[in-house]
């Protein structure tokens, strides 16, 4: 059975640690997937780590993944909210997916309070900062055994 | 007058007979325009077939459609319920619009039962699977006539 | 199995082509019904076309058809906003169902845009004009096959 | 031109005088009926006044007012709130068109407040008792003139 | 004191027993109106029992209830949801009238969870099936006495 | 008993006449008075017609009326949908309310649909034209009588 | 099998018959424990009847039910329309449940028209007044034979 | 600094285990507590694990936790849609607060995609199984340092 | 007649002058108790004065104030948004019932802008802090004279 | 520090005592002003009494205020739910604000339900009749020291 | 042609620059009536400078606009979410109307969102500062030529 | 300081001038862009003008727009009502933004009323046609004094 997990991000995210820090904290995208690529390597799973601010490109990164991933860590920011067509996407997709949230989406505006990625998500890990990224990552691994 | 139709796929698309075969079937887009050439040529129209993730083709492709093209069919997929660039871009367009859903959408979720295309369209087929396709395009050549 | 379908028409249709021809067109419905019948009999399909301003009548038709038809379309106007009835007859009938609009109800006043009738049809034909008829029953000869 | 106005009553108006007199007074409908022949007579109008608990007659007389009347008076009673196909009839008829209420509607439950009638109504008369009625057969003869 | 109980049924119900029996169970209109007359015997109670698919045949029934007799029981079916008219009917009946629903209308689609023959009825059995009819006409007999 | 009818004009109804023809007729307001002064000469009421674009003074005539008027005829124009002190002010008022409207409000943006007047309004002439006024007297008279 | 029933009431039903009697009528919680024990021993049924202000009370009689009831009638009362705690326990409890209201709750304040309960219940008895409670017992006997 | 934990479980999860396993699994809450004291103890952390059906008790021990405890780690199960009480509770102690659900709360019936505890909750773990307590520990031994 | 008022504060009431002091004020429940002894001595009222986290010790409170008090005065706490039970237990009571709020419920979250309490309290006093309890004693004492 | 007070009273209010006494009792607002001048004078406070049917005039006082007093009690009638201009003046008053309704609005229509002046003022004072505003000033007072 | 602009300005406009700063600026209304004379004398345009806090008082200016102005500039302040009245007196004015807010009112409270001005204004200019009124009047004079 | 200011133009606007004139006028977006610029060469700012039908465009720029602009002018287009994205990414630039619609978009379909970039822009001109840009220029240039 594959061990790759694809850690997917949305929009904006390539600014993390250079923006709104009160909401997003300091540590940057580039700490984030180290840290992921410490877990990958303890937990013998394979990683692969992508940010886009094109919904296109992460369907097509979704739409790869049905060929060679075994589960999907998606952070989809402000995609969340707004993109039918990324659940589209996860629904084509039959490994497990988690859905991770840096802030406490449901404590922020009311039209951050829905998501559409939940309704395919098996899991929703939110307003854990960035530590939210390694703990999804530890739960794939389980499921993945 | 041109003879040329549009026929226009949104996201997701590309996986059509290989995901959620109980909802969607087990036609590919290429049986589709397959089954489309078909009746083009019998009815002695030209077809653009295309199909896309990524919301600005589709939008670039019905700019394009205004200096050429007759009539678009467009099978908006999950942009459906969320582009209001979409429909703008329609709305720029001057010649017939058939919406086409290969499900019947009002009987799925809620989000799934408003369509910004359908403010455009001057008609609507949902629900017949795949063979909405030839039915929008046959409509399509009465309209031309 | 049978080559039987029913052809049922809602309230105020008997005045097809006879009011609001820049809504609903200047076919009659017997111009509807010819049509039809043309389809059916290159088709080797039996055909009874109905229409009555009685909602009892249009239940009465599709409980009659629980026992000879092999499919329904149906074009159930003003009904097809209000009519639990008419959605409890259908949800009696085991056959393919198609609902059929000459206008594209989604571009008209907002009660136009829920249907009761879609949460049983199979598939949705709107805005084609009178056209959406012989379409439905082209596509209801393939189903039956 | 025609002189001839239907006066169209909806469902339980045949008990009118008999039930709930605080809502709706003690008079009868043939008291109605009356007062309106009286109004009429003065006028030089030909009036045809109809009641029915079946919605298919009042869209029937409608329908047969197209051909003969030159405006109609409804008071639609528990349709007014229902029923689309009575407001699809009305618009096939193109005279002038005036509801009546015998109550005031709008002190009434909440969904006694919208009236599909009043969306074709050229004018409204809601709370007068039964003085509505040759009230608006006061005020069609005007418009008639 | 009339000892004559109207038990009423609305539309679909003549096809009770064969038409989704995961719903609605498979005893038949005739073992429903079997199973009241037994009841009705024991109790001395004298019943009328009708069906009818036309919304004006039921208010025509509760009209002429209103002249000879006590009770009413009455199953509306989809009228339940939809039918101003019918309230206002069972609003000039002055006796008690006990609304019956054979599946419980709350688990369901939405739109079934709203009745209008609540707002006049007394009381409400919902959900325990065909067996729904004689605890309300042995609740009837109470009543009466 | 009082035969004094005050007959209230809301806000913009001194351009009656001047402006929106298409909505309002051609009639000045003084052609409003001046028909009613006609209706109430023969039915030997007297009358007070005022208009004002100012809500306290509607709402003062309104308690001058309680001292000395038998009935009260308001179009609170804009006023009907937002004045939930003119409410108030005829809730003070005991004899009889007509509230009149030019156009039919039911026909126009939603937020007319809404009156606060007709919460205490007896009755409710809408759509009529001007000739709504004359109505409303002569309505008031047999009432006062 | 088990041929034991337990009853269970909310809050404030100990004052059955003290209170409001214009909607909950003047027997007491008493009265109706006599009646279902006299229905249960006809019927050889045992019974447990019981009464808290407390909703965890409540929920722990369902979890004891689990063990030893073969079904349970509740009268949730003011819980009926805000715990989902006992909706919850309810789910856990896999025999038949009626749930019983002494009044019609769908014609009192709009808060008291949704039950979380009616989610979970098989069937609803309301407005029967207190012999709605032997009458589910009677009907769950049947469902236990 | 304090090194003690509260992790409080809401509701019905004395059953987990036990009940609808293709929701909430086939591990216990002693499971659960015994995941957690492995933890626990790696991260020489002190815990005090509670469950309880009653809302109050709940209240109490995130009261008592302000004296003692460093953060509070809680699955408000029912609660969690409906206490504005345990909100306020939690709004009254001051250290990190995660919030677990056992099942993806989001694909869920409406009314359990609201929490109140949410409006509170530092961070929310749903959807991850039982898994989500030691994940959530693991985080809250990180904030505690 | 009864001079004696209970004095009934709901959840976390108990943790007042010590939690959110920037709502709530610096001053204790003791000293609310202390200000309502004060008046209450002047008054020649006796009070009974009580705090729960328990939903049912309030309706038990209540319901013993139904045998022995003139008055209730409540502060819900956080159940004035949730608890129907707590209304029910209040209409039960014939006296005079004054409802307390510390802070302006009214200028924070939407949630706490409904109360059922005040569905049934004679008064409200919202935002004047604790001075809100002996300015209800004082209106409470003129009540009972 | 000023010891000045306005008392600010809206429309209607002058008909005090004169109208639906089973609403707001029978004392006018003269017998108000008394009632305050009372405790002012004891109370070493400075009161200015107004009352007008006029909005502007309201703005005008508060506006007035700004310059001159140290507190504002306000009973704004039926502008309490419609005046946003009314809310925006006390935005530009400093000093405590305290509302005063006569009845308890949270029983009546719902569109009295929200109040705009609530948005500002400190502490809201409803349904304890005329002696609201007594006791609004003793808090004030109190404010002041 | 007239060179006549009417600049509005609604209720509590008076004391701009003199409260809530952090809102509004501190510019006063003579500032701004100033920096708009300044343009108007450039483009050779003469301008009426007016406020009020009197709803009718902007509505006579407006009815003065019809026979003397070009073009009105308006910054209704809180009348812009309350006033039908206001809207329809716009409706007579047939020239251009550039609505102004000196705060963006769609980052305030909700019920600023909505601007009944707005349904008439041909452009809007919000969160400017003063400065939208020049910019306005500047658009205003390209309009007028 | 940076005297660079982005002016972005969103999707279907590289169309602007040739589509619907009726809405947008017939200048180009040519024609806009040298608008613009005579503005900023008069005001000695850089102008980089750009269009895109690509959101993620849009968004990059906005990024760009950080590290070397002083301001942003922005006319979303349809993303204005659906591009939380674009409002994330604006969240993350800290000078001045102007959002600026050719329509007014308050008096087109409803779904145009609503502009997640509004939450972010200092100010908004909408309905000014195109000369709202150059406006918005002239208002950035005093903003960067």
């Amino acid at each position: 059975m594959s061990r790759l997990v694809f850690i997917l991000n949305g929009p904006n995210l390539n600014l993390l640690g250079k923006r709104q820090p009160e909401i997003y904290g300091s540590d940057t995208l580039a700490d984030v997937e180290a840290a992921c690529r410490r877990i990958a390597e303890a937990a013998e799973l394979e990683i692969r780590f992508h940010q886009s601010n094109r919904e296109y490109e992460l369907i097509d990164w979704i739409h790869e993944a049905r060929d060679c991933a075994a589960g999907i860590i998606i952070n989809p920011a402000a995609f969340t909210h707004t993109s039918v067509a990324l659940l589209d996407a996860l629904n084509c997709f039959e490994g497990p997916v988690i859905e991770v949230h840096i802030s406490n989406i449901h404590k922020r505006e009311a039209f951050r309070h829905h998501s559409y990625v939940s309704l395919r998500a098996d899991g929703v890990i939110a307003g854990l900062g960035v530590a939210g990224y390694p703990l999804a990552l530890q739960h794939m691994q389980r499921l993945l055994e």
